[in-house]
């Protein structure tokens, strides 16, 4: 079936569009009531993330209060490790936890890829039912976490103010941490190309921690890993293409490297200019975001030209997706999430 | 009194000097078993920074043990919101946080920049005594928390994964925030001006949170104060030049603007390449860092190697100060500190 909406796909190529597509990171999340009851329906996070009929429900919970251009599985980008049998748990407010972080040399030794087609079949199922339940009017991306990000999680059981464990490991027995890469990585592509023949009609890869490395480590222990998510994967599905997206917060000084992975669009978060970002990298790839999400919790006026203000930065070229530069405020205001849309809509016009 | 090692002036001046000299953010810390005893003798941290024999004795733990080439006062960056009467406490394992964080408009209307030499006396008396304790054997830092980075603390109350209550005020109300950056760019000015009427011989200013904004909220509502500061400051006192170092922790962006604000050297976290950093910025000042000190968690071999990329980046320059990418962990062992001065100084010579 054709889309009906496939203004972010063109876009993520770099074709022409009538204005400039938007989505937004989390956007099936807490800020959102109708969210809230669903969660309390599914008793937790992860039930919800595990049960497809409700979180079909709410990834299609955005699109029907907001004229958005994509929707995005919702899931967690830790389902990988939790299929690997860490035990994936979430402690009330706080972030992820692992029950079994890897500690001992022969459990990362013991470390395998999970098949996606078992272990994670509850995210496949999802994608499968969001896809039909979409029924062609916008594309559905599919996401995971990068082998960095995820080894983060695996080794300090937790997210970290300085990931002292992680980095001990990198500087101390590299050769354990690229073991646990390569096993992820091997994963990340398995689950990614599931996820594609499941219905994602793009993907994107979240490293959201390697951006704490230093400029070297990042390349050798993030960067070089999710290039290689990026050669594995499937880029057509039924004779159709399927772009990815590359986003590392923090990673705004190593833009042109990312951009040069074969990825067709690099996220990009708050801290950069996104003029400045495209003269960097030249039209080699699209960019997709740069809202600070903090705007969302101003007024429609100061939404309206911080908007402007990125649109006119980026200025009359093709290959720019609207995001935010992180993931939506669980305070943001759903009015101010309407204003945001409609002010791409009406502004963007003029840039194509 | 003629200081006997001046190295770490030379090369924030960048002067020729016959090795790279190396001081560490937080060099009397937790890492040191000294330290720890003097700090249960003071019943916490806060009445160690308000104790200035203690302070003193402290300040001077390490350069007991190591060849350092500078000593930093010990203090904390959030003494003048607590001079303006806002309540810092330190709870248990925990970051620094205030009893009254500014909330409404009339508290922060109210706002009024200390008399270093009054409420902040503790600071300059222990500034004083470190001076006359050193003797001219090296030269003592001053320091204070940028504009913004107090504007932080003073609004959240605390640190924050997102500082929703700062950028919230920041786009909703910015007139507030620039009030309150004025009133704070006025008391820095006054603390580092009297922290070198009382002996410091270089300053620094620490904007350790200017990094999680936006790339023009960064220009107009940190690095703008930030440069009325440098501006503000005594640069010679006595007849010597009283070099300033502006380090903004994820500032990787933007050095070559942070470098144009008039200060004498930029201060570079770990995630930047310095030999990058210099070619971008050019010799208009001296460079500081940037070794993640994470490295020092890891081994002799490791640490070695790490100084060496440093060292071989920088190249044959002048203007390198040696030092971490931000403060020392805690779980350092102090035998690796040794070795990083070791090394730094082994090796170092043959760029000079």
């Amino acid at each position: 079936m054709k889309l009906k909406n496939d203004t972010l796909i063109r876009a993520l190529l770099r074709q022409p569009t009538p204005y400039t597509p938007i989505w937004l990171m989390r956007q099936a999340g807490r800020y959102l009531p109708e969210y809230n009851q669903t969660r309390t329906r599914a008793g937790s996070f992860l039930a919800l993330c595990k049960n497809p009929d409700l979180a079909t429900e709410v990834t299609l919970q955005p699109l029907a209060r907001y004229p958005l251009d994509a929707a995005i599985v919702f899931s967690d980008i830790l389902t990988i490790p939790d299929a690997m049998g860490l035990g994936l748990y979430f402690a009330d407010g706080e972030g992820p936890k692992f029950e079994r972080p890897l500690r001992a040399e022969w459990e990362i030794r013991d470390l395998t890829a999970p098949d996606p087609t078992t272990h994670l079949r509850y995210v496949l199922d999802t994608v499968s039912q969001v896809r039909r339940a979409l029924a062609g009017s916008v594309p559905l991306i599919g996401f995971s976490g990068s082998p960095f990000t995820l080894a983060c999680y695996m080794v300090e059981g937790q997210a970290s103010s300085d990931f002292a464990a992680v980095k001990s490991m990198l500087y101390q027995r590299p050769d354990l941490l690229h073991h646990i890469l390569a096993v992820n990585t091997n994963a990340v592509i398995a689950y990614l190309n599931a996820q594609i023949e499941a219905g994602a009609q793009a993907v994107m890869i979240f490293d959201t921690w390697g951006g704490m490395l230093s400029h070297a480590a990042f390349r050798e222990f993030s960067l070089a890993y999710t290039a290689r998510v990026i050669a594995g994967l499937k880029h057509e599905h039924e004779g159709v293409r399927v772009p990815s997206i590359v986003f590392t917060k923090g990673g705004g000084g190593w833009l042109e490297r990312i951009a040069a992975i074969g990825c067709d669009a690099v996220g990009l978060d708050w801290m950069v200019d996104i003029g400045e970002a495209r003269t960097r990298i030249g039209a080699r790839v699209a960019l997709q975001g740069n809202l600070d999400p903090a705007v969302l919790l101003s007024t429609p006026e100061v939404i309206r030209r911080e908007c402007g203000v990125i649109l006119e930065r980026y200025g009359r070229n093709n290959g720019h997706v609207f995001n935010l530069g992180h993931g939506i405020s669980q305070h943001t205001p759903p009015e101010n999430v309407a204003t945001l849309i409609e002010t791409v809509r009406g502004l963007s016009g003029d840039y194509h």
